[in-house]
């Protein structure tokens, strides 16, 4: 699909035009990841009209590429019993988050119109915080027993291997209580004597992760190991299901929005069973994300205009001074900026670690000082020849070297100091590592000025 | 391995007692991943000491795991005939990696002395630029001709089993010009009869890559189909290799520190043809990709003070407006960050589309108007409350709230007007829309200022 502009709107034409029989081949003729996108571009009418076109397979696999609103609004629009269909089609996990974006009553009717099996298992799955491995996992597994030989398991895989949803990289061995006693992949499978015992091939060094194992941890480990699939178990270890990478993907980039947008002074998680985006969800909801640390910024700044209030006589004998304030704050605040970002970056991905942190305040220091030294210069000299003032350069000139060198060391060891706190470096830097830079940075500024009207 | 700050002590001990047997054994047990963790945080003459320790299968799983510096570190400091059969033991787009980061000659030495086929195909990955699928794929494909029956072809995928570096998923179907013709997946040979030609179950309709498609758009391919790995082709349609999803999750986070560096003014690809990244390379490498956007700020702030200025005899007369300055440019610029990171990572995830952007510009002035409303009506209160005048407290209030809901709308439209002209809305982002919302903060609370005083 080389271009989706032109796909929507012969799409919309298709439609305008009533040829229902070309609309419905065309349609069914894209890949489901392209139908997703496509329908996420459509109006609510159109896309409606478009869906109930879809061949039923076709159907349940455009709505496991869909994002939740669009899930939900799409099963809630076309007829309840096609609904439950799709949603009987969905593999396990994708059919629990579906069902868990409803409202509760909604859930209830398709719990009790679904398959027996299908809907305790789903029970289960929706006991889970969402955000857990329990949450995320598959339930359905491939297992075997200690004495089954690989012709046996391979028949089994091949047996399985018709169902989509049903992962194949590992086969796990448990007990008669399904306690996980060891692993086994496709490719040991496929190199080993068809009578051998698992027994004698598994892997019994397991890497798995718990059922409440938060989703971040999960992934963690997932990169960590590069494995294409973990076992999550309860804690008496008996299997509960798997987790795959295109679960830890979509974890991934959750975890990964929630740093950025909590690095900008946005709180990503309200504790309030709201599962609303802060772009997305109600007005209320994004207000009150966003102004925790707004306020906290106004109770920092109102401290910087009590400090720089107290130089009222200086802008009154001098009020260029004042002019000055923003160059200074400005340029504080973003070489701050850069290097908290570096270090929560860093420390995201593993680079900065507490027993190396020290490595980087000294590089980061050297880095502020250097380029503090450019800056002074050059905005010594422009300030003395805008303003043919030679003082004033060099103090305006001395502050900004400063003031940067002291924001970059904030900007370097406060996420680190916050880590050795076990603090998220994420929640409190930006906003208040910014104020704080504007506080010193004024102090030191008017320090300098104030020192400079005394010895003239 | 439950607390790694324990392990390290543990090796650090048996290191300087002596005990190299014992030293070995616990080294061999570990997995590959937590070796790789253990090394890097070992001082590099421990680690050097402890890798000649390992098993040779073993310390090329580990080279797989550690970051680049420390395999061209390690590969460096070993002995260079077992530096040469560790690479030789690595896949092949590993082995193009490690000796793509060693220095020109060194790089030579190696494939001199690496087994002919071997060193012939790693020369060609080297041609390639390694942010591109050519610099990233494994040339390793398992691939069957037209009339490969189902049989032979899962006899074929038995055999390559036992090599780690070749993925089992798909098997690729080529002509003898190894044009790329059609994909099938080892789960849908695990359910065909066994004597059916390949070309009766082949997938025709191939999602590939190009040899020369930017990493980013890769990623962006992958995330979206969500397949296990995708065939990467020449011009001509040739199956050159493929990218699978451990690929793809080195790129997603590399690609995601670039756009959190960007947008806080770190310029990422200096296109200097230098490795290094900002955090670890060179003080040089690291003050040059810092100082371009604060430069740009330098001047952008000099426009605030030149503004400013003008108002030298309102600061002579009203001292305190002066010191009012740094509480509204620090809430400005911060209500203003938040929407700019809402909106550069909303659309970096692909929430966010040029053709709903309207949707969030609107969203967002609500939130602007909500939340200024409530902060000027504070400052307000406090101003009037501690400076004893209600003048003043309105007119700080006014500017607050005129300053956040402008401060919102520049957030939120500068990103989409950006992107709608093809820039990338993180680079000009974050540092040039501060210094705006500084500028013209700054400038309505001055003129809010004057026309108060005109009035008395």
């Amino acid at each position: 699909m080389s271009n989706i502009e032109n796909t929507i709107d012969r799409i919309q034409e298709l439609i305008d035009s009533d040829t229902m029989q070309q609309l419905r081949d065309e349609l069914n003729s894209f890949h489901e990841a392209d139908l997703a996108d496509i329908f996420q571009q459509l109006k609510p009418e159109e896309r409606l009209e478009c869906f109930v076109l879809l061949d039923e397979e076709k159907a349940a696999d455009v709505i496991e590429y869909l994002p939740p609103q669009l899930q939900v609004e799409i099963l809630g629009d076309i007829d309840e019993s096609l609904a439950s269909r799709l949603i009987s089609k969905l593999p396990h996990d994708e059919a629990a988050d579906v069902l868990g974006d409803m409202e509760e009553d909604e859930t209830e009717i398709y719990l009790e119109k679904l398959p027996e099996k299908f809907s305790s298992e789903i029970r289960e799955l929706l006991t889970y915080n969402e955000d857990t491995a329990g949450g995320i996992m598959n339930p359905q597994v491939l297992t075997v027993t200690y004495s089954t030989t690989v012709k046996d398991a391979l028949d089994m895989i091949r047996v399985n291997a018709e169902k989509d949803s049903i992962e194949l990289y590992y086969v796990y061995v448990i007990d008669k209580q399904e306690h996980l006693l060891g692993v086994v992949s496709l490719r040991t499978l496929l190199t080993k004597p068809n009578n051998l015992p698992i027994s004698e091939i598994m892997d019994r060094d397991i890497v798995k992760v718990h059922v409440d194992d938060y989703q971040g941890h999960i992934a963690d480990i997932f990169m960590k190991y590069q494995f294409d699939a973990l076992p999550v178990v309860d804690q008496y270890n008996h299997l509960k299901g798997i987790v795959t990478w295109d679960d830890v993907q979509d974890i991934v980039e959750e975890e990964t929005t929630d740093e950025i947008l909590t690095s900008s002074g946005i709180v990503t998680d309200l504790g309030d069973d709201n599962d609303d985006d802060v772009l997305t969800g109600s007005l209320g909801h994004s207000i009150k994300a966003r102004i925790p640390w707004l306020f906290i910024t106004l109770i920092g700044e109102f401290i910087a205009v009590s400090v720089t209030n107290k130089y009222d006589t200086t802008f009154t004998a001098l009020p260029v001074i004042a002019a000055f304030m923003p160059l200074l704050a400005g340029l504080g605040g973003n070489i701050g900026t850069q290097s908290i970002t570096l270090m929560v970056r860093g420390m995201s991905t593993g680079q900065v670690t507490l027993s190396s942190g020290w490595k980087y305040i000294w590089r980061e220091t050297l880095t502020g000082i250097s380029i503090g030294a450019i800056f002074g210069l050059l905005v010594s000299l422009v300030t003395w020849g805008w303003q043919n003032n030679a003082q004033l350069g060099l103090i305006v000139g001395a502050a900004m070297a400063l003031n940067m060198t002291i924001a970059t060391m904030i900007g370097t060891c406060t996420p680190l100091i916050l880590k050795k706190m076990k603090i998220d470096p994420a929640v409190a830097s930006g906003p208040v590592i910014a104020t704080t830079i504007d506080v010193i940075g004024l102090a030191v500024y008017l320090t300098l000025v104030t020192w400079y009207l005394i010895s003239v």
